[in-house]
């Protein structure tokens, strides 16, 4: 992956700072006669947006997409998608202070190192508003997915200590911390709470799942699709480890507890355990696709911290202002968004390599 | 990442089945000028080799690698560097059972769902023995890393249960399991034993750290190092997990626990404590980069297993034949090559974003 | 080069149709620390713009830019430079007509063949209207070229039989057609109004020079400079043909006629013959980079042509309307463009490979 | 085109020096299933093969080719198709007196400007014997194009003044300059031979056609087919230019005379005029395909050239040694080559955005 740009045929690109005019997003490759409103784009845009509950942060982001091409008569045309989001509730003056000082846990000091350059406001390009960018992306690629039959959604594991027990998807939408466990939502919320009082943050795990993949998507060796997926999921700012299936529970066992048995139930071939979440040896076995991604506690505290100026004399800061206590909630729809570019990806590549498609173009 | 290249500056290709008459890589973009004898690539094939060890594979694959074109006078030339090994002790006969029947565990089906295609002989392309052109190809990236100053070493943190309490660098080649704690070491060459005994096998954690890397490599905001480094390790076959600095036992913490305090050091800005990985924002931070991946047990066991046939038959089968009980410890050298390799493209690209660097070319 | 994205590691992707809301251009990879007003962009817009002259299409578009991220405090920051260019006068209106018909020479059944779609306003993705962001894409490697020496222009050659003798480069600006022979711009201007006013186009030849290229651009063996440029320029809408140096003209010389003799001129290595357009084996000489294109008459004529409508029925179309009758004149920025974002990515492509760079990283 | 690796998703990556162990060429991305005996591979390494006729190099190039992988039963496994080519008279003492000395039109001075490396040895990486590997590579995409119904072919249009008048595709493999008309055959291989009597050499007019092409192939804006085309071509060593259908004639016409008529034939859309050649907005018409390359003649000519000693003293060389006086005749078979790889990459791509191939792998 490069830049910012992520896929081979189904290309996202994200461009924008949280406190420049605008940021967005474009799509290229996508495949044309594909129904595209925008309204999708928009709904996820919303799942992401802050201020909605007492456990996100209180900015107001709008977030009001804006389709520039790519669409006509409500149907993609195979041409690139540009999405554009302005920014609009970005108050640049809150982050003076920030400006000679570097935040740990924060990408201050390795942006200005990488490109010798100091952009402030908020995190510039790091900036978690960037990761809106990534829900629009994703928003197509899941109505790309959605033509093949093929569903992702996330929901929030563990907050801190706290684990589901229990998995009810109709729970996840109906509670603040997107926990498919209706009691467990509650403990969570409460903790994220209480840690924010004592101005501190909560990290937390987030699990993606894709149902009715078909088996044969991925790439190996480096393309495969469980490589794509955990670049793609560490590639979100506040994500420090990625899983599928069992993953560091498969550490533990031995080969006879770790292996899928594999059976025939309604004429196909299944592997119902699945412990391997979904893929073998890189490629979907047709199982539901499953990962995992460590989320770290937001770095913005309010407890006093060690750090550095520009100048490299020491100081103590304490971050104010309108930070998310716990990023897991609003990582879901991002997650969701990065294993649906992934896939959308591999569908198209998969499509690619079966010489049975050539029929189809031959001159009749 | 596509197909079986990796990399976007240095650009790595694999090639090759663990039975057919060779395996390769190709690396292209590697600087001029480095000194290459060739011997730094055996020496690194050697590490990965089987039959050393009681608890490794004792098939006898030599490994001996060729050197086809990029040198010139024992340095590179800019230009593609291929390296081919033979495959010499490949039985394929002793793969003929298996070429009706989908092994669980292994890329069997999954490669046949893809590719509509079965090469039954050792798994074909989804072989572990691939790994061994990814070592070669490591080894001329750990040459480019070196003139970095930059150094790449894996150690095997646990084996099941059994995990490393203390750190001793130099432990590390001298026990079979290449883990850091001696007394542990022993304790895993136990374990690892024992199940073989039973027909069964055994996962385990491995550790890779890169010393000496510069702050600024990564490529937000796909191209992350963290990103890429999770791509590239979780492209290893038995790999199902990856996690940076504190990973997953990120998800535990407050944020105040989690975030590095910024201190001056010798006059520079360091973050000992860490916990990051050395790695904020998908860049490096001038600490230590540390990953680990979640290795699971090696699939091939003696165990009897449910099954299906091509056919879509039930069976049962039991995998006799010479495999590792483990892989971690012929893992090491695997995971240390991809997060050299990954180093090497971002090294590469740091030194292509620096506008000081363009005074070097100006017409004198 | 894939879809919409063209460059390595300067990386210019390009969205946008002629009727939809806004055309526009994402630059990624551009190095930081650079100074970028806006101006610059804005200026090279107003120089493809059409409406100027009386031998260009009379639409009036505005072309206004605004830029979207990527810059702070006027210096590129290293991160995603977007830019987007609103449709002003777009009148779709105009185009009902030729909804059920494909235009001669125009891309309508191609795009129709390969999307299944027919976006009939004004060519969609594939009108001229496009290159105003690579325009503004060029505009942004130009500046980046400027910072290492190198200079990019254009000027017409020839006009159908018509070509230019002398060579004044103060002259370009000076006249309609962009010639830098100014009595042969008189002939070129008098030649397409003449056609013009039989309802006809015409066609011609543009030069592309690059001056204070330093020797080393080019990255061998498929991403050669003359390649990269040969596919750049190509990738315009009505270039039918690039060559370099002498181009077609050397098929017919002798070696001993072609090859430049190599001298050596205040202390420098030259070829001052300049035969082979400053491209040796794929890589730069030094000397001046020169490529030429082949660009076809505007396919939008006023004669009755032949063709058919969707439902394959004959019919005849004569296209009216607001249509340049000439597009080499504002191709000559266009060609600037692309050639100035190829060389940009091919200088950051030299940076990266030099081993020597290394040291600055090390940490000290 | 990044360095040594062309194409998205049918890529070829070649290696090699004309003096060093060996050259060859990984393709990777190739359908599975398609069948691949090796003796497509050799018959087209025997066309390319220099030492067969009077007019070309008598160097004995066996240019046996070895398949190391991708290959299983006599079908392409869908994993990288290693070939390897041995360098077998390589006669590298030849080349010690040019250690020190650039030779005019050739590489020598470029490459070292680059890689501050000199590779003496017969142009290294530069030398025309890079292009076996392509030409192997070539015959595996053409097997590729062949299962869709696709042919490429080239011949020789002009030697220096002397052109084709007739074409009669049987002609082209019975004459040693692979000539369409038997006659000007003749008078073309007479002034080559009289070149070469003089110490010179010849350039010329090659031509290339894609016969059975769908229409729809093609990725705008920087993917067209074209542009690729064009790349492609200007990448191999010679080549000055490359020009489509009517190519540079184009710039001399109006848009009426070039403009072809679309007409109804046998059902279908047709465009018989063809002056496009077979592309339109950078996506296939259904039309023959057909590009035509300017080659330079060979730069290695017997008579005293000016140039310089590394150490920028003046000195004469006159070039010895076994070289084509005119390198057309052997370009035939690489120019076909490279539009094979080039449309089997678009095939390939075409395949992937064709939503309605997502019902194929829907779970039923």
């Amino acid at each position: 992956m490069r830049g910012s740009t992520i896929g081979t045929l189904f290309r996202v690109t994200t461009f924008g700072e949280s406190h420049g005019p605008a940021i967005g997003a474009v799509i290229d490759g996508c495949p044309p006669g594909i129904e595209l409103k925008g309204v999708e784009i928009q709904d996820e845009l919303d799942r992401r947006r802050p201020g909605q509950t007492d456990i996100s942060s209180p900015r107001r982001e709008m977030d009001q997409c804006e389709l520039l091409s790519g669409v006509f008569r409500g149907k993609t045309t195979g041409t690139p998608i540009a999405i554009v989001i302005r920014n609009m509730d970005s108050n640049s003056k809150a982050y003076d202070a920030l400006e000679e000082v570097y935040r740990p846990g924060h990408a201050d000091y390795t942006y200005e190192a990488r490109y010798g350059i100091r952009d402030h406001r908020g995190g510039g390009r790091s900036s978690g508003r960037e990761t809106a960018a990534r829900v629009a992306a994703g928003a197509v690629a899941k109505v790309v997915l959605r033509a093949a039959g093929i569903n992702v959604f996330a929901h929030t594991l563990c907050i801190g200590e706290v684990c589901a027990r229990e998995f009810d998807r109709e729970q996840i939408d109906l509670n603040p911390v997107r926990c498919a466990d209706a009691r467990a939502a509650v403990k969570m919320a409460k903790a994220i709470l209480k840690a924010q009082e004592k101005g501190d943050s909560m990290g937390g795990i987030v699990e993606v799942v894709a149902v009715g993949a078909p088996p044969g998507l991925g790439d190996p060796v480096f393309g495969k699709l469980d490589a794509d997926i955990a670049g793609a999921l560490m590639s979100i700012g506040a994500v420090k480890g990625v899983e599928i299936g069992l993953g560091f529970g498969a550490a533990g066992l031995k080969g006879s507890e770790m292996n899928d048995p594999i059976i025939r139930e309604k004429g196909r071939i299944r592997m119902p355990s699945n412990r391997a979440g979904g893929i073998l040896g890189g490629i979907s076995t047709g199982e539901d696709i499953i990962a995992r991604i460590a989320v770290k506690p937001t770095p913005s505290v309010g407890k006093p911290q060690k750090t550095l100026t520009r100048k490299k004399s020491s100081t103590t800061i304490k971050i104010t202002g309108r930070h998310d206590p716990c990023i897991c909630p609003r990582i879901v729809p991002v997650a969701e968004a990065m294993v649906a570019c992934v896939l959308a990806d591999h569908l198209l590549r998969l499509c690619a390599i079966r010489p049975d498609h050539f029929d189809n173009f031959r001159a009749k």
